[in-house]
């Protein structure tokens, strides 16, 4: 199944919209607009090579999202064919930000920013991003 | 918190209707009518003292469905307040059924049928009820 | 966008589980069983040439689910790729009832029976499927 | 059923976590909490009087999420009720900024910041606010 693809730094993602993902207003609801750019995040992270269950068994490792924030443009409705965008905006030893996305023929729709921190699955708490996701991610950034 | 009320073999619990639970057809999408009733389900076992993950941490006991319908009589609509009005079926060794109505201002818009087995939830294998559980279960058959 | 592919009167659609699908019990929630289904018969009839909006707004024909039932045999997961299978099991001049199959790695994993019934999308009432529809779904019929 | 309560300029509803809530993580769903915010928002304006419905069918009025931002701050779980707490950032012709807290056991999850502008629903284009709720949400402004 396909992961997207990777062009200058930049990872794209097509989903579609179904009547799961709209609301009585006619549009996407607006919490849904997480449940795409999430997509967009897992299959970067796939097309790289990285299993998010295969980390969180062998290493412990789960990523939670910290922070998140979304600028709705405008509103994506049913059968529409988005394109999540998917860069990486900054890294640290135990957090990536990402900047995403969620366009519809060539138009920009909204505009997100997520941040997420490395846990270990048991404790809760912060733990360090494995080496290969880090170096993966600094390839990834822009200078 | 609410947790409903029971009465002559039946329990009642009222959720809300709202923007996440519609679709661009203007009316409640088909797969949430199962979200209202799996309330239902929780409240019911909540009220007479059981918490399901208690449950899981203490007896590694777990409930998962195994058959579900629903026949969509009349639409749910935004700010609707739905009774989810809940009785049992049967009950054996390892599992129930429910039987569960969704109503409007007293009238029925939808009905289910729900059974429930309980599993290990370390093994994922059929495992018997509680017995508390079960005779809690008989009590509330309908002869 | 793929629509998924035709072979023998069964319809496949490809849907991948995300984190949103599963629930704290670590496997996906049963209410979105319904949700791959209801995708694999959007793309079904868009594989056909049905567009659902076009109907509503050309025709002011709109489908809603009447009835539908779940047998769930084994729990579906994270990251599976889920094979929507659907196939047509009776059509009449208002309704139609889908039989669909989630298969992940030839295995069958929750068989599903959904009937769906035209209405006017504007007064709600039973209208007949459109002419081309009706007979595409015949076709699809096993003797 | 309950529309929450309202002290010191401050909007209070409660929320009870379910399984659909939760993910495979064991924890709330990140995108869910903009559910549960939308739910005490909904709440608000329906205890001081405002129904989402009749605004559209009688002023062709809506509201839209123009920004959503959350700090997720600890997990949310199953069986968690949460205290949604709901003030008024600030308020213009076509906009209201809510402030919002999902707080359990008295203690802060989850803050979040959500940006609504009116909206002409047939149109789509940016509509002042009805008077009558631009001045309830200026009474609830902190100074």
């Amino acid at each position: 199944m396909s992961t997207g693809n990777v062009q200058e730094k930049k990872h794209f993602f097509d989903v579609r919209v179904y009547y799961e993902d709209t609301d009585a207003g006619g549009i996407v609801y607006y919490a849904n607009y997480l449940k795409f750019a999430e997509r967009g995040r897992t299959e970067f992270l796939r097309h790289l090579g990285f299993n998010q269950q295969v980390l969180a068994r062998e290493k412990n490792f789960c990523f939670v999202v910290s922070k998140a924030s979304v600028a709705y443009l405008t509103p994506l409705r049913l059968d529409d064919v988005i394109e999540v965008q998917t860069t990486i905006e900054s890294c640290s030893k135990i957090s990536i930000t990402f900047k995403q996305d969620l366009c519809v023929n060539g138009q920009c729709a909204a505009m997100l920013d997520v941040a997420v921190v490395g846990i270990d699955r048991k404790t809760g708490r912060p733990k360090a991003l494995p080496q290969d996701i880090k170096e993966k991610m600094m390839e990834f950034m822009n200078d």
